[in-house]
């Protein structure tokens, strides 16, 4: 397991997005942190608060500097932090006079979470980039089963048809407005952590402001109105947004895994697991797994809101529950991006089944439509009486409804046209018409 | 208790919000359901759909139409929602053939997702309105306390010197910002859910897209794209906006707890309960339960998450997971607004114990500031074990080390100057302005 | 709602257990505050620590004392704690000299503490009397059933038959494993909670231990270690137990909304809500309640341990989070165990349709049982090639596998009876009777 | 990070517990895997189902057999499960005719549920053992600060004196309950998990009783009554005491950092993390990363219980859910124990500050004690007027209530004695020595 199955060799392929996975392996950590000091010394020495030649070899020295991960272990159990082992090691590589600028006037807490935001930066540009193609072709499954008829659900139950076109379109709807939240969630969280021992910046004495500045402009960050070291929300938006979206694909995997079961199969996942002694199976792997997803995801948000809680000026209690669930939520959502695109492009959509499974109400799933016509030609409550009574007499013979609805009445309804589902299904183009819309305004604004 | 304690006659004035749990009375939510009844009324008449004197006379007989929770408890549980109870109950008092045009088309869950969404406008408005004041009272603390210079604390450890100024513009970010969110959350979250059995609205065949119109503006909601019946992340976005603010709420409290301590006495709230038997305690109830509230919320949060994964078109278990945890993160934001303004109502500052406590690390709190000091006399190294030595002997004797210093060196540094911690503050006046800038932008906004 | 919808006259009858309600109402809370008061002086008589004469006025004046539990709110805001109101106004009522020896010694904590613990032992009492009450149910369900052949479902698929008397049995088994736990750990909270202000009981001097053991034995309580007010596993160790109970109950809930659906139908949930426009509906409200109870009880545990981390002797935050979800938790449990007693006596078990949706893999779910059988005359290679390829023909010809497999071998099979899937239930008389053996035993034991 | 900060070569060290770990490597998986697969084909032949040469070459070829786990990652992205694709490199590396009976009759969820119970049995030995010494040092510590008074303190706030001895008899006391739970969670954990496809063995044939039963035997486990695949109170019951043992260690946690705070100093973590700009820091990481890990724990717990709600025989979601938390949940309470050794190890208890910080109350702390003794010479009310009237000089003259209490009143109380905390401190010998017998109790019982 490598104790989380998203690190584990083993277990990795099934629940961790390999691409994701790659902005938190300590390499991409360390390089990020690295990253900072370099631009910390360029921005010092550009406002003049550290020799320009310090900076330059700073720089030179760190630009491949990549130390193994192991040879900072100690000094990260003894301090807390990665940083000071950090710092040590870029330190002892620059060697000399400019070793002395390193790290200058900087915390812990300004490098690993400025190295975050640089790291997600990437890692929200790969997700948005997926989300373009999730949506693309939820825009397209949506178009192809425009008119689609199939059995609507309410608590499990059948209830009135509707069309797969409108599932789809419930799936898109909230991924497009997620997608477009997470946008803005990612604008506000792209700023620059840096701060200095207790958020004041003494440290740099009146150059604060300059370094803070050019510093940000280094990394192509924005400037905080003060340090956030121990302001959270700033990573709890960002979390939220994506374990929102996370947990809606958990939405369109509990609906596919309910459709694939054998007994209702209106979809295939073709890339179902199968199982060798179980020729019929076809395990709906993927679909299950976004239910799993969104469920860890949904439990570790909870553990976020509570790292809110910081103590005084920097906590070392909450920061570090952060450690644990961040890099989680992202992951999971991540890995639900990338299960949604394989999913679609496997879903085989079984619309005859569709079709079928309507008749298992043997026609009562359209009683209110029938009530509807004979309303035309009688009054509500005769209308309805009627229907009732034709539903006990297709129960108790294995009838439709219909079959028995012209013996009951001669009111002239065309009984064909009622019969049709696909003659009662609302709204769901205009729907339709409406979330495609949406879609592609947001696919166009990027 | 009435099982929570939000419920409560006896623990209900510590607990609860009694402005914002009147929205939440079995009272005003029959209200808000039996508004929508009358506006669904009003807009199918307005369209044609039903007969205007229908509608005229729901609308009369609905005014102060206000049955009894009770008596619609049976129907409750043997439905699973509280609308068919209410409808029948409201048709009963309606009377003659406008009853029959009562609840038109909808279900259930069209009722229950508007009726909240009409009492959310409102308490959203109450929390925004107790947020400006809760600004503004930052604000004047943050002023009034620029130059309060207290200890920085990093790990619960004395670090460097900071203002309680600054400790104060650091609570007031996060909720400027949330504040910001929170109107954009509630825009998003104001609108019509409106869909019909199975979210297709068949059941008012053609007329679907005008009913939808004139309802959402009989009701000032807008219209969605499609029914969100089971696009949960609406709720949700709402959700951990007032959570994210509620914690925001609950690093505050922990804070002021802390400071609070017996030992440390650098703020003293004054409506603190007491003891009899212990005259020297002070309690910090709303502080405490500041981060009680905030530690809650949290955890609901998860809950919410869990509840987007609806099943199909209408979720019997997922919608009613919000129903279970939705009022409670709201009135956890709530209670925590009003505390927040009590709380600041009653706060007393003891600045003098805040420059007091400094002096606990004897000078070596300073010692970065004596370390740059000497370095215009001597280079870096040479500070740095001249400050070490000072620390040294400060311990063994008792003393401050910038009484040792002068022993140890006769630079000419101004060491009045340098032991004081006001003038080791950094960037503090920088930040101060700029987010008691972005409040006031704020406040002017709205 | 009232906020929470256990407390609400309108949702109450839905979510909540009035049985269960009734101990946690605020009278009942009261009450059994002002019995540890009455117990408390009656102790502090035995030992000689206050006259008898004053203990017994305090009792007599208790007896039927039920305050107004409106009437100790502001002093419950004030104080955080309902106890000093209450004490305040149980010496108003006793009066007189007597007055001063109410509440002798004791903390609000002891107060709280003890009156939870007295009226969980006759919650706990009334959950162990249903238990058996749906053990037994359990019980005969699986008898009847004990031959009921169904399909066996593994990740949502059907995999090879079963029995619906062992999917009973496999409900059954967790509970009386629970309910067996849930008596243990009652046992462990069955005690006192008696420290005085911080713990030590020194308001008591020298009287300390016999005041403890004297009030231990006036409520039938064991004496702790030591006081508990910050050792929370004792309260988690039960909420645990009850919340996994819930749990227990939400998969029976979660099976009987998957059995239910429409194209299952596999049981019917007979008093399921209906829909007067959908008459072929029966939402299967008490599963599905079974369910949204078991993730609000799941999301509740977290709260509760993290309220295990209190401060110092008593904590202001973490014990009023208790407050919170401990009665939540409870209360999903209590409606848990009604919601399925009445479940139990309304479950139809459509033993037809079970038999029926095996046929829908057209013999595959026997795939493995034919060729075992085709073993004998053939060697294993074989045998499987051979059962695949009547699965292909089946599929393609719309037969059974077992109308292909004659054709394909002249082996001598009996292929009557592999082609009953009630051949094909391994071990599952034997795993019944083992599991209806531990019922059983579970229930004469007590 | 790797992601988890539990896997990373970074941050591990800081996190996670590299003994505990190794239970959990993809490796020591695969192993314990291969482990059960050996063990099914020994018992397969001890009963004559599988002829006993093949059982013999499968365990010779298994026994050293450890495959890369990187090689079966595929197979377990596509089948959702590690077990398919070590069967296959499993029966390769077997070869021949042997190999057609490697896995026979099993499922995967038997494989990987046995395998993990395996490795947990060596788990919960290891944390056991630690358990062991963490009492006894408690013991010890417990002992030794049997008379060093420090101010009790309820609601963050200084209420009466205590002893240092009592506050660690109040941690102790946890682990010693939930170290004898842990024992018999444990003892119903140990147990086989075998079921086939959908826990019905039907694939064994008459046999599957006794291959259970000798299986049971070859790897030292209980036989269960039947197949817990989705019987998932198992598993929650032991994960359950794990975190109550991690939250436990977080109280101790949470009380270390407040007791090291610079302004109180009452213990000093001796190998905290230093500062190099900070030279008077000394960051409580180890207390600190103990409130981290209980915070962490605590929340998964809720995923846990989440995933007790299993669909039918076996979930795809539900069991994927525990892999995501189980192990974590491991590896906070095995982190726990080792950070508390080691911070029991580097304990030093400041009993001079203890003493100095209660005297920050001006004898007000010692109210309660000097109202008893005036109570000897005066009435009660005449005592409480006397007191409060000298706390009120006392804090006008910054002197002591005892130094003001003889100047106002002539009676013959020991006012040296009453000063005293020492004589204030009530039942804790008492206390303690019930909890040192209960903990010395349960170390001789094991």
């Amino acid at each position: 397991m490598s104790l989380s199955p998203f690190d584990s060799a083993l277990y990795g392929s099934l629940f961790a997005d390999g691409e994701i996975a790659a902005y938190f392996s300590d390499d991409a950590v360390i390089a990020s942190m690295v990253l900072f000091e370099t631009a910390l010394a360029s921005a010092q020495a550009r406002v003049g608060l550290i020799p320009l030649a310090a900076a330059d070899k700073i720089s030179e020295r760190c630009r491949d500097f990549a130390p193994d991960p192991a040879s900072l272990a100690v000094s990260c159990a003894n301090t807390g932090v990665p940083v000071p082992g950090l710092v040590k090691a870029i330190k002892a590589h620059v060697g000399g006079d400019a070793a002395r600028y390193v790290h200058f006037g900087a915390t812990s807490q300004d490098v690993v979470d400025t190295a975050l935001v640089l790291r997600m930066r990437d890692v929200i540009a790969t997700l948005r980039l997926r989300m373009r193609k999730i949506i693309k072709s939820l825009i397209a499954l949506c178009q192809d089963h425009r008119a689609t008829v199939m059995a609507g659900r309410t608590r499990s139950q059948q209830a009135v048809p509707t069309t797969f076109g409108l599932k789809v379109a419930g799936w898109l709807m909230p991924l497009v407005r997620l997608d477009q939240q997470l946008a803005i969630s990612a604008q506000q969280f792209l700023r620059l952590s840096f701060g200095g021992a207790a958020g004041t910046l003494a440290s740099l004495g009146q150059a604060g402001g300059k370094v803070e500045e050019a510093l940000a402009d280094e990394l192509g960050l924005t400037v905080a109105e003060m340090p956030w070291h121990s302001q959270r929300d700033i990573i709890v938006d960002l979390a939220s947004k994506l374990t929102s979206l996370t947990c809606a694909f958990g939405k369109v995997g509990q609906d596919l895994v309910l459709l694939a079961q054998s007994e209702i199969a209106e979809v295939t996942l073709a890339n179902g697991g199968g199982s060798s002694t179980m020729p019929h199976k076809a395990n709906p792997i993927a679909a299950e797994m976004l239910v799993t997803l969104a469920r860890f995801g949904a439990t570790q948000m909870s553990h976020l809101h509570h790292a809110q809680i910081h103590e005084h000026e920097r906590s070392g209690t909450a920061w570090l529950q952060e450690w644990l669930s961040f890099p989680e939520i992202v992951m999971a959502c991540g890995k639900a991006t990338s299960l949604m695109l394989s999913l679609l492009g496997n879903l085989q959509v079984n619309s005859g089944k569709m079709r079928e499974n309507i008749d298992i109400s043997r026609g009562a799933m359209l009683a209110e439509a029938a009530t509807f016509a004979l309303s035309n030609h009688m009054d509500r409550d005769g209308a309805d009486a009627l229907v009732k009574k034709a539903i006990a007499q297709s129960q108790a013979n294995g009838s439709s409804m219909f079959d028995e609805l012209p013996k009951l009445t001669d009111a002239g309804v065309n009984w064909d046209q009622v019969r049709d589902p696909a003659n009662y299904i609302g709204m769901n183009d205009t729907y339709i018409d409406r979330v495609l819309g949406a879609a592609q305004r947001a696919l166009a604004e990027g």
